[in-house]
């Protein structure tokens, strides 16, 4: 299912991520208008005025950085939103202010969470997972743009719920990106070829998908940063607030979170996780 | 390709898993011996005298518990095995007396070093993966026997290689059991079911081979032991001991090496590893 020729999104954050978006939707025959204040690259139409891009998109995209760039867009859309528009985040926040995006709905606008699992590469393909929380009106209005470049739409539950899955899902990423790393250098120093620990082990009780991430990308060597140790520091952070926020007590998120602060201060923090398999 | 009904097989140490080899070789209808002074099931014939079961037996495998175990067989073989005999170590000891069995080549017998991914599940299904470690000589002899219980047979290279790799696994299993575990207790704390984490999460960047399986066996509720605690906690000590020797310093092996021993003072301890998901 695509979106109709009469669809018109609007897509507000134009980095790595959302430029994709802009530009699979583009793709796609429909019309997009893209929106980003501080550039960002993408082939969409581009619309400097926020105002605008409301007035002419009835289906709108935050595919931001931060939880500040996300609460400062909602606040200059909150007067401009209404009936007509479905609000999409896609960006990764705390479940706290992916559920303030509710608010919105005052104006009658329909809100969803919808954080991804998968990078640019899977945003170019198609393949992305969206975990989406919010009313079944809203993923039905916003299903036929999501299926524009996402393979998989997960109904999580309630506007919160697919970033609280987003958190569990960065949690166990962070996890199996440092054990990965760490796996890697223990198998360089028993004098292996770090590469084909991945091989070694596919498909094996020791498998997963960030392990096969990883090495493919060690192995390619450098090449565009598809995931910073930046972001998923930020992430991991985002989790250990959550569970603190549940008064739940985790015992290996703080060393996940410690490994990766100790590569924050280097050359590695904006370079691809694949770099943390070598020492900072 | 499974043995030809000339050779016949010695299993020393028949407990969950030497039992199902031994059970799995003899309903391809093979001859095979079972050794185990302190008891273990099978159905194949059981053999109380070690030399007489060496005298009747070319393929011996040790299925040991411990390294201590393996140790102790290996000098009560020395006497007793030549030219004629393949020895295949199943069990998970440090890569050092992975390589000392090497000590018995001096009498002519072929040696192998050959850890499994995979427990009893897999041994019944003869879906085991082996990493095997030690000559081709070696390696073609003891072909045919480990095709009985094994799908995939990984060649890592000399003697001590198998048990290289498969510490590099367990190091990854542990982690991923670990944070699987953990991810589940923030899932239930959120208010997810925690049986529906690894359904939301298949397929994507969090997704592992252990998170499946630490879900299906919550799921399934208390059954028999197919790991335990204090076996991977074991292990993760063996990776810890290796990363030492090697001069390596590894940073988050120490945090599921401490969450693990956490649980061996309680009766998680010789539980299945599915109970990490609980609080000890």
């Amino acid at each position: 299912m695509r979106p109709d020729a009469e669809t018109v999104v609007g897509v507000v954050g134009l980095g790595a991520m959302g430029g994709r978006l802009a530009d699979r939707l583009a793709g796609e025959g429909g019309r997009v208008l893209g929106h980003d204040p501080f550039g960002g690259t993408t082939e969409a139409e581009r619309v400097d005025d926020l105002a605008a891009l409301v007035e002419a998109a009835s289906v709108l995209l935050l595919v931001l950085p931060t939880a500040a760039a996300v609460r400062g867009v909602a606040a200059e859309l909150a007067p401009l939103v209404g009936p007509d528009h479905v609000l999409v985040n896609h960006s990764t926040v705390a479940v706290r202010d992916a559920v303030a995006l509710g608010s919105l709905a005052g104006t009658g606008c329909r809100v969803l969470d919808a954080p991804f699992s998968g990078g640019t590469e899977s945003a170019v393909a198609g393949t992305l997972t969206v975990f989406a929380g919010g009313g079944p009106d809203a993923l039905r209005a916003a299903g036929p743009v999501l299926a524009a470049y996402a393979s998989r739409v997960v109904a999580c539950g309630p506007l919160g719920a697919g970033t609280t899955v987003k958190l569990l899902h960065q949690h166990l990423v962070a996890a199996h990106v440092v054990a990965a790393a760490e796996t890697v250098r223990l198998a360089g120093a028993a004098g292996l070829a770090e590469t084909d620990v991945a091989e070694l082990l596919a498909g094996t009780a020791a498998d997963s998908t960030m392990l096969q991430v990883l090495v493919a990308r060690l192995a390619e060597g450098p090449g565009p940063v598809r995931g910073s140790t930046r972001i998923l520091h930020k992430d991991a952070t985002l989790v250990a607030e959550f569970a603190e926020s549940l008064g739940t007590r985790l015992d290996l998120l703080p060393a996940i979170t410690r490994i990766l602060a100790g590569h924050l201060g280097t050359a590695d923090a904006d370079r691809d996780i694949a770099t943390l398999a070598h020492d900072a």
